[in-house]
């Protein structure tokens, strides 16, 4: 019929049906299998966000037509056997796809969520230094001479006296709905009133005026903002109590898992407001949890502390982190003001403060700050060495007279980004590896269940001991025919870690000669910035009198190895301490006491922020720490040692 | 039929015609003429709120049933000629009513709106004491020198930097706002931008960053709110001039011409509000006007000054102002905290301030500490004392080493309330009296038109010139016989000032024995006030260097004659001042000085409040002030001259 002869051509579509749900999506011809899983409200895990650099959005196609991208990422058994990368391969005709286990970012979530219980257990104090208890925002309970013909001062005049003769407060502001409500609470109370205080620089804000007594209850959130991984505290402002605690992945890691991405991200049109809204959700979700769990309310928590890298800090606040990454590499903020928690959508007491940490520059964010504060670096006489590992990897030298920082692109790899069966040290992870000589494996997963990967410190214990046991040479190549643990898959070779028959996914848990060149260049990258910054204020590491090993990561792992893979300087076990999650402990001391707020200010003014780029020698010295431990073996006398007497030297 | 059985009574409804306009309602039985008003949207004056005291809202009925009150502010020929008090006139048929144009309200309105211009011509210059030029907000132009890997600080810090450049500033406040969009403007502008900056208090807040220099256009706002007139200034804060000016009655009248009226009915539901609503609104028209006049924009205005008494600044700032009028009569606030003027509702800049001038007491306002400020009462040796007459009377005395001051109920008869043809000083208000030894009334109006009433400083010569004359004796008492212009009504002494022949409003105008005695009431409040607080201190008015008359009132006021009836101490007329509006005049300065605003607030905490209720000897002095121009003669010598020479003693 002449009605249909000026209709549109039909786009092509066919049906996508993901399993073992057995949910069905049509899309267009040429979409990927990563689109489809998004249209049919599946979500799999994408920590590049979608460019096929992670491998981690693994599917298995049962049915059907599909083009797929080449990749490294998988090997030729894997592709046989159906194996695919979602957002690499398209759709040519209707398709069957199985999702397993590992590739669901929901059941990912779910691990994590149980995993805070490992995280509560750990940090048992914020103690490693002394601050004073003056919390950020703090209940007042007071009882004001009432008004009377020979005391005829105003409301808001008394208040204030009142608040003077306990605080030492010489600027007091008050929010206009709060004087509105003074005159009725204070007579309806009977000149009986709690107030909450909240210090907004020099300045002692009037954020509520409560009938009665109610200072007992006053608590706090502190929150390590981290590219991968979002940790919060709840802590008890009044006792000083740290309450419980939770964890969850940062679920801007749907658009990519290094800050870079995220920046760029942050560009597109509405990109800056989707980032916001998305870690602003992780804060929410967490801060719900926590305050079902301990039978609180909302509005009983008054302050925020937030301690995160540069970006993520300007993402949270909704400031453009752009020119952090453009030359000059500035931000926009490094010292945000505090705000209102409710004007960023964190749901706390609608009058509550948010705090974020100051920043050191546009790549030493709040963090670092935080982590110089909490192991005290900025009060000792002795010269320290602050190491945080995380996506990034910062370094900060210095005592009580100077300090210097750095930030080494050393990439995700110890968090288990870029390394084919790398994970989070989450349940199912392999955290701790022993190889023998004859090249029997022992492992230990976290959980103790079947492993499902291997998370940073596992890899760490890996590349130590194939090194020991003469598996990888020097340059982390994996030695032909050392072992029959080490095969060719796809025309490289790989180490068998743990075959299918004993691991959780039913597949062969290995080690790459990929992976091991991403954690030989992540490693070089962090020993070559602590290397370049050391020289860099005209010392050696000799003179450093201990190095703090910070992160999750830092938790589990062996010094020794550390040290044997060239990560960290040669020193005796005894001067390198693992400090832990050194961001949500400064978070926490800044929540509880405004000494250590100002402190961190002063930090992050004092600190001279060192831009690797502009050391031409850090080139040379990285390529340098790609080996094992090092080109230069007289850097790590402890390692020489051992290799000489391993080989019978 | 059994269907109706159950139906309601049907209340009995009655129609109420207003003419001219023929506008027809039906109210209820028992129904007041006012309600009936209300309902058919015609606006009555009444500044009693309906209580039958002020006499203001005269009707005329021309048809039907009515019962009345009985009421002395009628006479019995009005009420023979079918004159009602609207509110005290209830219907008990169908009525037909007439409103004569001074019973109207919109009509006032216009007046006043013509009446601005006068307003306009009046002070030509606020440089009564020099302040420096530093306004409370400003805008500055700032070429900061472009980030670079040499001087990479943030953003944020390297516009503060600039800031502290140009300005003495220890703490800068950032709004998350202003600092999202920071990034942005300052790359697209080059680096080149115009900052607005507010002080509140000693930390000085970022309002607002414009690309480009836009410092040109920097305006503020000043205003007068009074109990019965708010006056607005247009002030250019970059080059100090007083651009335009406009004033209005104060809309809360329909809710009662005093504070104590307004008071309760703030105190009932959703009273503050509409209090709230009511002055907001005046002042939002007169920006608008001023805007639109002026060719301006509302966001060209950054800041807006408020000097008001104490309740009429809580009303605005939506502050309960019940406790004032409760012993021990304290206000919730009397230093309010300067609040975004958005938050009140008032329309300008949206990031702009609203500051208010701080209070001295709960009856001893704003308006009076920037009056204290306008004439240099603080500043000067010599003991000065300004006496402000307005709807309350208020003194204060002092010098640069000690001021006081106190409240004087004086009740609003100055202004035209309660006195039976008293009027505001408008188009047509006699301002000016003079009588002949032969009763030959000489009078002129305010814009020279027929007269349709009296205003303050005509009822000051009245009674002078009537005391004068011999046809009052010395407690104010019409003398019978005394000239054929005094005559019986309704069983009292009344004075014909104009025959309705030669009025705008073809009645009568004429001043009654009761208007004397309220007249002779406000004066003596006044006296007494003076009086009491002068000897509080120690003083005797002979030590008073300076008498300085403030108000809207003040500017027509003879001087001679205000002593004459001894509203104001017998001092010789050099060292008698007309200090004219010093509440819009101290507002004006305090926008244009962050020096004068500090000041203010000096003033407000310096000067001790006396409270006259705890003075057993105001009543008394009260007493002997009701007479003309005192009991005590001898505190009068230049009037009981005149008067020896008159009766020719």
């Amino acid at each position: 019929m002449s009605a249909l002869a000026g209709a549109p051509r039909r786009e092509r579509r066919f049906e996508v049906t993901f399993c073992p749900e057995r949910e069905s999506v049509r899309v267009p011809a040429e979409s990927t299998l990563m689109d489809a899983a998004k249209t049919a409200g599946v979500d799999l895990t994408s920590p590049c966000g979608g460019d096929g650099l992670c491998g981690k959005c693994r599917v298995i196609v049962r049915q059907g037509n599909v083009t797929a991208r080449p990749t490294s990422l998988l090997s030729r058994e894997e592709i046989r056997c159906g194996y695919a990368l979602a957002c690499q391969t398209t759709v040519t005709g209707d398709v069957e796809v199985e999702i397993p286990p590992e590739s669901r970012a929901e059941a990912a979530q779910i691990l994590i969520d149980l995993d805070a219980q490992r995280f509560r257990a750990l940090h048992p104090a914020a103690d490693a230094i002394e601050v004073r208890h003056a919390p950020l925002v703090r209940k007042l309970y007071l009882e004001l001479p009432p008004a009377s013909l020979d005391d005829n001062l105003s409301d808001q005049s008394r208040l204030f006296r009142e608040i003077r003769r306990r605080h030492a407060a010489p600027i007091i502001q008050l929010g206009l709905k709060v004087l509105q409500a003074l005159p009725r609470i204070l007579r309806q109370a009977n000149w009986k009133v709690t107030v909450t205080l909240g210090w907004r620089g020099a300045t002692l804000e009037v954020l509520q005026v409560e009938p009665g007594d109610t200072s007992v209850r006053n608590l706090g959130i502190s929150v390590d903002v981290g590219t991968s991984t979002v940790v919060a505290h709840l802590i008890d402002l009044d006792t000083t109590a740290r309450l419980d605690a939770e964890a969850v992945y940062n679920s801007q890691r749907a658009w990519g898992d290094t800050v870079i991405r995220r920046i760029t991200h942050a560009a597109t049109p509405g990109g800056l407001d989707e980032l916001q809204e998305s870690v602003v959700g992780d804060i929410n979700g967490m801060i719900s949890a926590l305050v079902e769990r301990n039978r609180i309310a909302h509005h009983d928590i008054t302050a925020v502390t937030v301690a995160g890298n540069t970006t993520m800090t300007h993402l949270l606040l909704g400031l453009d982190p752009g020119p952090i990454r453009r030359s000059p590499y500035v931000a926009p903020s490094t010292a945000p003001p505090p705000v209102r928690a409710v004007e960023v959508g964190i749901k706390i007491h609608p009058r509550g403060l948010l705090y974020a940490v100051p920043s050191i520059g546009g790549w030493v964010g709040g963090d670092i700050t935080a982590g110089i504060l909490a192991v005290g670096l900025r009060r000792s006489s002795a010269v320290q060495m602050l190491i945080d590992i995380g996506t990034n990897g910062e370094i900060a030298i210095g005592n009580r007279d100077w300090m210097v920082a750095c930030s080494s692109s050393a990439g995700p790899a110890f968090e288990g980004s870029g390394v084919r069966h790398g994970m989070k040290a989450m349940h199912g992870a392999i955290e701790r590896v022993e190889i023998g000589p004859e090249g029997n494996v022992h492992y230990r997963t976290v959980g103790g269940t079947r492993p499902r990967g291997i998370c940073g410190s596992g890899l760490i214990d890996l590349v130590a001991d194939l090194r020991k046991v003469g598996f990888i040479d020097r340059s982390g190549r994996l030695v032909s025919g050392a072992t029959p643990r080490t095969r060719e898959r796809d025309g490289a070779l790989e180490f068998l870690l743990v075959p299918a028959s004993r691991s959780e996914t039913d597949q062969d848990i290995v080690v790459t000669q990929a992976d091991l060149t991403n954690l030989l260049s992540a490693k070089a990258a962090i020993y070559a910035g602590s290397q370049v910054l050391t020289r860099a204020v005209g010392l050696d590491f000799g003179l450093v009198e201990r190095v703090l090993i910070a992160g999750g990561f830092g938790n589990y792992l062996d010094r020794e190895k550390a040290v044997a893979i060239g990560l960290i300087p040669d020193l005796p076990p005894e001067r390198i301490c693992f400090a832990g999650n050194t961001a949500i402990l400064g978070a926490n001391l800044g929540l509880l006491s405004r000494d250590a707020w100002e402190e961190m200010h002063q930090i992050a003014e004092s600190v001279t922020y060192y831009d690797l780029i502009n050391f031409p020698d850090y080139y040379d010295e990285f390529l340098a720490a790609r080996f094992l431990p090092h080109t230069d073996l007289g850097r790590f006398p402890s390692v020489r040692q051992v290799e000489a007497v391993e080989t019978g030297a």
